[in-house]
């Protein structure tokens, strides 16, 4: 294959520099060169012999591709289906029976959907647990973007059905890991302490050194959740999984929202990640996860959207700003989570909660290149602040994204998607609707 | 003056009719006439011999303009001016020295910037109080949208600042009280309790009764302030306006954040209107409002952005969403604030705010032809809920709005604004701020 140079030229470019263990973020007009689907150089002038692409970066902010490390994108298609009710109707009556009607060919076409929407808000990876992810796995091929993905696997206790889980998440490993140029990776996704026993969350652990994947799991949600993992098991859900020795660095659990002291510790000793999910935890009313306090732990938190079943939209621009303010109200402290904080959250903690952390998430000689532009002529940032990740968080939005890059291929141009046919998902979406509701 | 017709053709049409003094909302393919300034007929099928421009509504929502009933619009000069920081050092340090540097043109030039940003994302009425308010209804008579503007007045006790306070105040309301065709309002612009005196409230009463204006209030937005206020007053705000027979139906005050039952029985008794600011009281850290507290005692809540200085944009489909959630939250009842209710406090109870209701605020035959069109063909409103309001509220943006109406003119049209020059506010302004940055 031949060479492919692409030159984003004079664009204010953010970056994220680690000193002494503390994030720098600097924003200068500066250059960045693409080599293939790598990051070559970025610096204020940039000669190369042989540019197949230039892209004027005037008047535009570069920024790391966001990284949303919680979600279940086929779901997209159940977005609006039900709102504005508590956690069981909304499941047992809305969800659920929707669910009961999915294959594999909607769920491909809920995933398409949902990557037109992150790519057209900026979003160039996404971490997803859910069903028939093999067709997942197949639109994710065709997006062009980076998609962690993971197989939702629920025993209830039901060793037959234990068994069932393991063959789909482990045929899902075999034949997607480091598929599609590198952009799938694989993980075992047990659903979550309450919906598996204890031989499926030992054997996941087992499995997951194994095959050398990480976990992707949902935990303390709810207070309900709480509860019934105590009085299944004793201990609160994180004690429960320390004492079985499931933790480890490799586990990314999603919500976190009622934690113990003690459940906070056992998250910062065993090295667990957090995916924070403020609007789905807010819209669900499951609570106020203590992000402050994890971080103020150096506890790894990064931000997801979870499905737009209980968002209602994909925007990780959206979701940066709610993870901001919502902490500053509860604490009633509004230095927590600055605007700066938050872009690491969204970029750098998201890559390293997903362990490719050497691979994206900054833009920096060697990584992947994965980024986005945003148009800074616009009214809703107008002026530019001098600190550049103010209007990212606290004034943009997805359609502020110009032009989004991942893997060294540009997936949008001037809000134009180059790789996937927007029109076309759009109405075979629509039509995917009809039939599920019809059914 | 020769009559204009403007017919929206077979658009999903939001009508919000009061049965039995319930809001109830219905969206179905109709199309709406517009003849000059209002509103002339809403049905399936309109035959109309002179139609001067058909706009096709097929795959859009047609809603009415929403009302954000607190901003203080000329300080968009300050987006991101500074940010995560204590109020104190937020004002003292930043606002406060750079409101020292304004003047009537900056204000004019920052007025038209806060234009720019609401018509773009359908906005089509704001409720403003600021200094050089003349200059900011100056750019209204060029913007096309309805603007209500109060002079904020503060006289800390000094008679001298009080008399220069209520000539500015009655200066804007003698020249400009419905002028721009009628879409300027002016108000009393009293700043809160806490900055000025009982002498000057007592006058912005008389006054206001005299001029047959409304007021327009900064209300118990922190805890600091309603200690400042016992302590001067022996009451809190609320009981200290009451005991002064300030309050009327005619108040509008904004923030209501920190409310006693007292208070809540003081502004129903009363029918004050609260004007709800979700993201400002977040982001400054100020606390959350009791809204449904307010609600379920029938008090009028409307939704207001309050400055881009504290929120960082005014975009109300954004507030919107934030109002819902914050809710939910706080109460951990997701069944809250649903996206209906919200839908009504952003455009019915904004004009009944306004004292406006019977102009403007929903889509009904002989009110004032104020209105956007949602695109619904976009990746993040795909698919459309059978609740309209569900994706307006929980999904949408303000980059979803397609074309915006005043006072049926067409002030956007394919997001392409047709009266202001955009490019030149922009530039204008991004000039202004380097003026401002360098005195």
């Amino acid at each position: 294959m031949e060479t492919k140079n692409i030159l984003i030229k004079d664009a204010i470019i953010l970056k994220q520099e680690n000193i002494n263990g503390k994030i720098i973020q600097s924003g200068k007009k500066e250059s960045l060169l693409i080599e293939n689907d790598k990051i070559a150089e970025i610096s204020p002038k940039i000669d190369s012999i042989a540019i197949d692409k230039v892209i004027d970066g005037t008047n535009k902010i570069l920024l790391p591709g966001l990284i949303n490390t919680h979600t279940h994108i086929s779901m997209n298609l159940f977005r609006g289906l039900a709102d504005d009710m508590e956690l069981d109707p909304w499941l047992n009556n809305h969800i659920w029976p929707m669910e009961s009607k999915l294959n594999g060919d909607y769920c491909y076409i809920g995933a398409l959907l949902a990557q037109v929407e992150m790519i057209k808000s900026g979003t160039t990876t996404f971490n997803d647990m859910y069903f028939f992810m093999e067709d997942v796995a197949r639109s994710v091929e065709e997006s062009g973007i980076r998609g962690c993905l993971s197989y939702g696997m629920i025993d209830f206790g039901d060793s037959k059905k234990r068994e069932n889980e393991f063959r789909e998440n482990i045929s899902l490993i075999k034949k997607c890991n480091n598929q599609a140029n590198g952009r799938i990776k694989t993980f075992f996704g047990p659903h979550s302490t309450f919906t598996t026993s204890k031989e499926l969350l030992e054997g996941v652990r087992e499995k997951a050194n194994k095959y050398n994947v990480g976990i992707n799991i949902h935990m303390n949600e709810t207070q309900k959740e709480i509860n019934d993992v105590i009085e299944a098991t004793g201990k609160r859900p994180f004690e429960y999984l320390d004492d079985i020795n499931f933790l480890n660095e490799d586990v990314l659990a999603a919500h976190g929202v009622w934690l113990s002291k003690e459940e906070i510790a056992i998250i910062k000793k065993n090295n667990v990640k957090i995916s924070h999910n403020p609007c789905s935890n807010m819209k669900l009313s499951s609570g106020i996860s203590p992000v402050n306090e994890l971080l103020a732990n150096d506890i790894c938190v990064s931000i997801g959207t979870d499905s737009v079943a209980s968002n209602n939209n994909l925007d990780m621009f959206e979701e940066m700003k709610f993870a901001s303010l919502l902490q500053k109200v509860n604490t009633l402290n509004p230095k927590l989570l600055p605007a700066g904080e938050v872009i690491n959250m969204a970029t750098l903690n998201g890559a390293k909660s997903l362990g490719l952390e050497n691979d994206i998430g900054s833009l920096e000689q060697g990584k992947y290149a994965d980024m986005i532009l945003i148009d800074i002529n616009s009214p809703n940032l107008t002026p530019m602040s001098n600190q550049i990740s103010s209007n990212l968080v606290y004034a943009a939005n997805g359609s502020n994204v110009h032009t989004t890059i991942c893997n060294g291929e540009i997936l949008m141009e001037n809000r134009n998607l180059t790789k996937l046919n927007e029109n076309e998902i759009l109405e075979k979406a629509k039509i995917v609707i009809d039939e599920l509701k019809s059914i």
